[in-house]
């Protein structure tokens, strides 16, 4: 079915449980879920090149509205052609509101019920964040879904502060959906509520009677224990629009994943795949692998005999192992290839444990392979 | 013809002048030449992978073998296949005897008439390099071409000094040739001489009389003028054995390649383009291009118009200066790719003017335009 916005649709496929396959479609692309968005903080996926990142099968990345708008600005990648063209990105990509980092640069930055007052943390300058402005910013920036400015409270934060970020983050949702919307530029709603499964209900109910595109959950993976934002986010998941893409921000490691596709999530994003990877820890069917240790020195095997990607039909254990030990970029890049071929292969095995009606089992026995695999790398 | 070692020929195709085109082959590798090989100092030409070296049209990249032999050490490389079957090239690798990095460790070395004796620079273990180990660990790296080990003096050396390092060469190149040779290894002798071209005259006549597979020239690049380089390497270049392949280690720029080629050398290897690259700077057919500088930001052309490299195909000026200021990693790859392919096509282009019998003009009329356009990046 179409959505709000002209140019997108989401269609929900099949469903197992709670869990579902969807396909959502930008103007830029089509877009099969569950799906896993790679990180382009600064308009690169980390040491990559976006014909790489294609070949993942990745069809939506994410970008930073904050680090853009800071360098080398909106109005130059606006005039580049967005951030697609700009970077050779051929599919769809998705950019936060610039709030959640705006918050971290924590005593260089003020936040009011209009918006939030910062300094750069590139040159100080004093700068001034409202939902008006993110939407403009993501305006020049050209994403196919742009997110709402949202107040995301610390991890723990106490129930008052919570309330008042909840507030805040409706009354901007507001004057967000108030913006003239960009040509072809989605807009999806932020439910925050902290850790609070009640103020979360509230707050989900009051996002999705707005017309947004799509709902995401913003505030989870900050400090909580992951057992709770798994139970959380399973109370949400039954509640939230089942005709619109779901979306969980910041999220997560693989297990994280597929506990969240059980609760019937559909998009995620994370820096994990392409962080880990640069220092040196692949994820694999089998667990976490620290490529560093002495173990795999002599090991002519791949990183994961499982995988199918460039990296471990290609490269042995002990030449990976070399190239982190020798300081070769090299290394960090052909982690984070397989890293986010691992993040992609994950949410296609998962789609199809959907189609066939056995996610659950699937999931359950994928989850338990992974936590001994760790346990055993220890 | 073929060489002194079972499975190498050369062929000289074509002449112009001084300038020739030849056709090296290996057991691994045919190499028309003039030909640069990539410096893969560790097993890896920086943050490139084998098949990103390959599509430039290099067919030989280089290797240090102290490097490997300190870490991750030749026993191990042996064990997993040799140097290339480890990194994944597809094509054949040249090592170089281990010493030039050795005397680089100044005060952590000792050289007598025998070998050197030094401390690793990762754990301050004592080493001992003698002409029997360097091809020892070079026969463990499993390289196409071995080069002897030799003695280089420092830049601007005194004669009695350069005298002696050119009496340890000989008798260290007898030596060398005097080890089994492993299976499908060629090796290629050293001329030293320092710039007195009495001695150099004199050494490159006892070393072509070796049963060497190819000929190199060393200690050059090291200080001295460029045009007293480019004097002393024509010099020599008419001097030099003609049915046998003829290597001017270590150099160069662009210019230093065009010069030389026109002496009739055949092989290079040099560090530039790729670490250059890593910091910012790129060759292009109009001088070398300082990525970083401001002038770059809103410009949306590629780093070379006249290049078809996947970097020039792909991303816009503008960009790339991107990456380099928020410190992407991706920028150098991209540059140290697009440097390469630079350097391979302007060897292929030598190659194509020696063949049309209008080297001398074609490339005087190169060297004029990147020394233009070096002046106006400045």
């Amino acid at each position: 079915m179409t959505l709000p916005t002209p140019g997108f649709s989401f269609e929900v496929a099949t469903e197992d449980g709670r869990a579902r396959g969807a396909r959502l479609t930008t103007p830029r692309a089509v877009i099969d879920t569950p799906a896993f968005m790679p990180v382009g903080t600064h308009a690169s996926v980390k040491g990559l090149t976006p014909s790489e990142v294609d070949a993942t099968g990745a069809r939506m990345i994410l970008a930073n509205t904050y680090h853009l708008w800071v360098r080398p600005g909106a109005e130059l990648i606006d005039r580049q052609g967005g951030v697609c063209r700009f970077m050779g990105w051929p599919h769809a990509l998705l950019t936060d509101s610039g709030g959640y980092q705006v918050y971290s640069l924590a005593d260089r930055r003020k936040i009011d019920d209009d918006g939030v007052t910062f300094r750069s943390h590139l040159d100080g300058k004093k700068m001034r964040l409202t939902p008006e402005t993110a939407m403009d910013v993501q305006r020049h920036l050209g994403s196919d879904v742009a997110m709402v400015l949202d107040e995301c409270p610390p991890g723990g934060a106490d129930r008052p502060v919570v309330e008042r970020a909840m507030r805040r983050t409706t009354a901007w949702a507001e004057r967000c959906l108030a913006t003239t919307p960009a040509t072809g530029q989605a807009r999806f709603g932020i439910v925050q509520g902290g850790g609070y499964v009640d103020l979360r209900m509230t707050h989900l109910q009051t996002i999705a009677e707005m017309p947004f595109d799509g709902v995401a959950l913003g505030g989870f993976s900050v400090g909580e224990p992951v057992a709770q934002m798994h139970e959380l986010v399973g109370e949400l998941g039954a509640a939230m629009p089942r005709d619109r893409p779901r979306y969980l921000m910041g999220v997560g490691t693989p297990e994280d994943l597929l506990s969240a596709i059980g609760s019937g999530i559909d998009l995620f994003d994370c820096v994990l795949p392409t962080r880990n990877g640069r220092n040196g820890q692949a994820f694999t069917s089998r667990g976490r692998v620290n490529i560093r240790q002495a173990r795999h020195r002599d090991d002519s095997s791949p990183l994961d005999s499982d995988c199918t990607c460039p990296v471990c039909r290609t490269y042995s254990r002990a030449y990976l192992r070399h190239l982190f030990a020798s300081g070769e970029m090299l290394g960090p890049r052909l982690l984070s290839l397989h890293n986010l071929h691992f993040y992609a292969d994950l949410t296609r095995q998962a789609r199809s444990a959907i189609e066939s009606a056995r996610y659950e089992s699937w999931a359950r026995e994928v989850t338990k392979r992974l936590r001994e695999g760790d346990e055993r790398q220890r």
